[in-house]
Formats: structure tokens, C-alpha cells, sequence
């Protein structure tokens, strides 16, 4: 509830770069709880409205991410910007090494681009959505820690980790404000990837009736966050003084694709389930120390079967729409 | 000695990426002392050759390093590389944030082409030379170790670490062989740069009787290497087994700016000195631990104030001719 006579903030506006992608539409879901932003979405012309419950509250521009006058339209038509939150990625994981010069040149240079954008408009701060499941790559501890070493296995993982080291440096340089949050596995509603995204791809494949293919035998372990504690955490720090830190944000816990099917299976009951080979890319375990970022919030996750049937449930209800 | 009836190795060529750059060129003075090497470079058109002892002896193809068919002739020439010495960089730290787009393009796009066509030819190992005095930026522990956290404050440093972590990854998926030398600042004969280099630079502005000027009040501390060690140090590696490691290369001692003009002082009497601003992407100390390194090799480091004055009678040999 405002204040009355409290004193209205210049700057309102939240602008999302990607924000109709899986983790854009459920962090506008949640800012629009909040009365007092305007939240402003970038996207890529094409990219469809997943979440109808953003229709007419929120501005949406559309462009080409990797074109800077599109970029620049919306900061020179909103100066009020206080935060950017770049959740945008033109590659994955899976076929980021098959064109590294295309994953420089989109991911990285693109991000260059709304730095520098963001430094001659005076926008004070940004929120990146960095992978805590790539960018520390092999030879991991089991639970590994924000200052472990980094050895990326996929091109999508050393350019996330070097966008983190150039807004750390645009806050060194210009004193650009800053989250870094390395996310583990989200899963969730406004999912909409048929390559990535484990613990989706599984329920739309079984929904669909397909057969679920694993790579692997089956005993690669990750950490898995359900996207809405996951929202809720990082628009909790938008109200704080926290800034310029460098976050693991994942359940903290490890599951290997097994247990997972496993959970599943409680839920869904059998379903048909295919082995392949595994993948070049892929760590063997990875889970996220998430000490540092639980010092920050209280809240308590969703506990893993809950988010996975609150998942299904979406999925079913999206299937018969 | 060749024993008679060895082997003849059949690939014997080293490729040397700006090989006639400072540290290209003392590199191929070390190696023509081993009759079993053939010598290449690939170095940008229109840069001249400092060392007049390689004349004739190395094959050198001009071209322009960020475009990839001029890399391709050497290699589709040449099948019998077995080495790759990738010590080119377009950028410097100080000019490297002016423009981070051309840093990214220039040097990551160009160096990530070299080792797409390293896989296509198979050529089997790279040796790279990183920057000790850039990767890991702020916050540094007295003497620097390979595994310490980097937070480098230039694009230069954020883009040779990058490159670093491309040839890891090209080591991961497809075998590539590598070492990666951090170096610290080399200084000695073939230099020939007015900005970078800070013993080289002092000494030529005292043969020129300019007004030598230092950025900030001459405290900060910097790890400096004489170049024929540096390069002796380098050349024993290839002929071992050592491989796919990172390393430190400098001194491990630390002078400041006011001791080095000290020993400066000692050799050539005293002279015209100017304190200006500091700069902001320069650390304020930095030293790198090298005993990583020296547990590989048995050599003993030429004393700075020998390696300055051999430096200095080879500029004032220079300056006569």
C-alpha cells in the first residue's frame, strides 16, 4: 500500500530483454504484482505471447537483438529505466558449439551492444541471467561455490561467463549496478523449448504420447529450481540495497535424471523411456552451493514433486486449450 | 647432435601467429639454434622485421590475421605444422575499452578461426600467450596463482582469458593440445612499441632525451621478465611432454615503477622524469607466483638490472645505426 504523500520514484520502468521467453514471462508475472513498475519487454519479432496474462499491461517492443538501432529505440524512448534484466540467449548449450562465431557475435557482441546503451542513456542498473550449470564446467566440488574455477565445456558457457566479466567491468569502469544470478535447471510453466529444459521436455513428450529419450545411462545429476521461487527470489532483490554480486541460484539439492523419471513416474504413472549416447557436453554432476544467495531471502522452495505436478497440471491444461 | 639413422619427425614446422612482433621475434632467434625446426609466420602486412638474423631463414606470409582465408593458405601449404605459437593480439590494454566490439571481433572471432582451421588441418598443439598481467584484475593475493579468481578491468585481459577458455574447450572436444603462458611484462631487445612495455619505453626516452613520464606517483608494482628468458623458458617445452597446462611466466618478484627507474638511474645517470594521472585499468600490484612453472624448468633468471642494461645497450645500438 503507497504511502500517501510519499514521494513517486523518476524511474519506474523495468525493461526485460527477452522478456516472452520461459523465465521473461514468469518474472513479469510477478513484477506485475507490483503496482509500482512499468515493466517494458524486448523480444524477437515472431516470438508469441505465452503468458495471456501480460496481454495490455505490458510495453512490447519487438526487434533483432544483434541490431542496435532496435536496442536503442527503446532506451531513447524511455530514459526512466532503472533496471534492465537481460534474460535473452540467441544459442543453447546443445548447439552452441557448432557455430561459436554465430554465439560471439549474437550473445556476446549483442551484450556489448546494451552495455554501451545503457551507459550513454544512464540506466543505472542490470540483472543477468547467467548459467550456473555451464559456466563452471568440469571437474567440479560436489556443491560448487560462486569463486570455484571455471572450465566451460560449451562455447554458450564461456560466453556467458565473459558477458558476467564485462558487466563487471562496465561497474568498474563506469559504475554500471549489477546481479549477476548463475541459475541452475528452472523448470515450470511458460516453458516452451522441445531441446532444453529436462524435467518440461520429459512431461510435453509424455503428454504427447512420444517416447522419452535420455542421453546418458540415466545418472547425470543437476539441480533443478521451479521457476516461480525462482522469480520471486530475484524481484525480491529488486526493492533491496543488494548489488554488485555474483549469485548461485538453484535449489541446492541434486537429482540424476533417474530420480527425476522416477518422480515422475509418481505422478504419471509408466511411461516409455529410450537410452542414447551421451553427450559430449554434458557435465556428469553438477549441483549449486546456494549458502551465499540464502543469506539474502527468506522463503521457502517448492519441494520437487510439488513443482513437478504443479508443472504437469500447466502442461495438461495448455494441451486441452 | 642428430644421431645418425633417427628418425626424421614428419611434421616439423612451427607456425608463429605475429611472429614478428616483440616476442615472435626473440622466439625465432631461440628456435633456429634447433636446426631441426622449419620456421613460419604469419604476421600482418606492413609489419617490419627487428631481428635481421631471421632473413632468410623463416618463410613469412603476410596477411590479415581477421580474415580467415589468409590464415587458411598457410596451413593448406603447409600440412607438416606440428606447432602453433599464437602470440598476436591486435588490441593493447590501455586502448582495449575504447572499443570493445573491435577487441571481440579482431582477436576472440579470429583466434576462435585459427583454431577451427588448427582442427581442420590437424595440427595437433598450441602454445598461447596470455596476459598474467590482465586475466586477473582486482583483488589480488600478493603473488598471483594460476587457479585465482579473475576479474580482469580492460576488455584485453577479459579476451585473452576468453581465448583461454575456447582452447580448453577445443582440447576438451576434439584433442587439441596446448599450453597457455601467462606472462608477465617482457622487456629486452625487439621491442618496439611507444605505449606498452614500461622498462623498453623509459629506456628509448632517454636516448631520445624526451621527458619520461610515469602514470600515477611510480608505487605500483609490476612482475617484469627479460624476453631471452622468457623465450628460452618457452622453447624447452616443445621438445617435452608437457602439455595441456596453464602457466605463470614472469619473475615472481615484484619491482615498482620508482624502483626500476632506481636501477635505470645506476646505469644511465639521472633523467628527465614527469609524474601524470593515474590510469584506471591499471592494477594497482601485481606479481606472479611462478612456481608452478619452475618445478618444469632449470634455469636461472637473468637479475633485471643485467637484463635492463643489456636492453639498454641494444636500443643504444639501435639508435647509431
Amino acid at each position: 500500500m503507497k504511502k500517501e504523500g510519499s514521494f513517486k520514484k523518476i524511474k519506474n520502468k523495468v525493461l526485460i530483454i527477452g522478456g516472452l521467453g520461459f523465465i521473461g514471462s514468469n518474472m513479469i508475472d510477478e513484477l506485475l504484482n507490483n503496482e509500482q513498475y512499468e515493466i517494458l519487454v524486448f523480444e524477437f519479432s515472431g516470438v508469441t505471447i505465452r503468458n495471456p496474462k501480460i496481454i495490455g499491461k505490458v510495453k512490447i517492443y519487438y526487434g533483432d537483438f544483434t541490431n542496435k538501432n532496435d536496442l536503442e529505440k527503446v532506451f531513447s524512448e524511455n530514459l526512466d529505466i532503472f533496471l534492465v534484466i537481460h534474460s535473452l540467449s540467441t544459442t543453447d548449450p546443445a548447439k552452441s558449439n557448432d557455430n561459436m562465431e554465430y554465439d560471439i557475435k549474437s550473445n556476446l557482441i549483442s551484450s556489448i551492444n546494451l552495455l554501451e546503451l545503457m551507459k550513454k542513456y544512464l540506466i543505472p542498473k542490470i540483472y543477468f541471467f547467467s548459467s550456473g550449470g555451464t559456466v563452471y564446467g568440469r571437474n567440479l566440488p560436489k556443491k560448487v561455490k560462486e569463486e570455484n574455477e571455471k572450465n566451460p565445456i560449451c562455447s554458450y558457457g564461456i560466453i556467458k561467463l565473459t558477458i558476467e566479466k564485462y558487466i563487471t567491468l562496465f561497474h568498474q569502469l563506469y559504475g554500471l549496478e549489477y546481479i549477476i544470478f548463475r541459475l541452475s535447471n528452472p523448470y515450470g510453466m511458460y516453458h516452451n523449448s522441445d531441446r532444453q529444459g529436462l524435467i518440461n521436455v520429459i512431461l510435453k513428450k509424455i503428454l504427447k504420447k512420444e517416447i522419452v529419450e535420455i542421453w546418458g545411462d540415466g545418472e547425470i545429476v543437476r539441480d533443478y529450481i521451479y521457476i516461480q521461487d525462482l522469480v520471486k527470489i530475484v524481484s525480491s532483490f529488486i526493492e533491496s540495497d543488494i548489488k554488485n554480486e555474483i549469485f548461485n541460484l538453484g535449489s541446492g539439492d541434486g537429482y540424476s535424471i533417474n530420480q527425476i523419471i522416477d518422480i515422475i513416474t509418481n505422478i504419471v504413472g509408466p511411461f516409455e523411456l529410450k537410452y542414447s549416447m551421451k553427450r559430449n557436453f554434458d557435465i556428469k554432476n553438477i549441483v549449486l552451493n546456494n549458502e551465499k544467495i540464502k543469506t539474502y531471502y527468506h522463503y521457502k522452495l517448492t519441494p520437487i514433486h510439488e513443482g513437478i505436478m504443479e508443472t504437469y497440471k500447466w502442461l495438461k491444461k495448455m494441451e486441452t486449450r
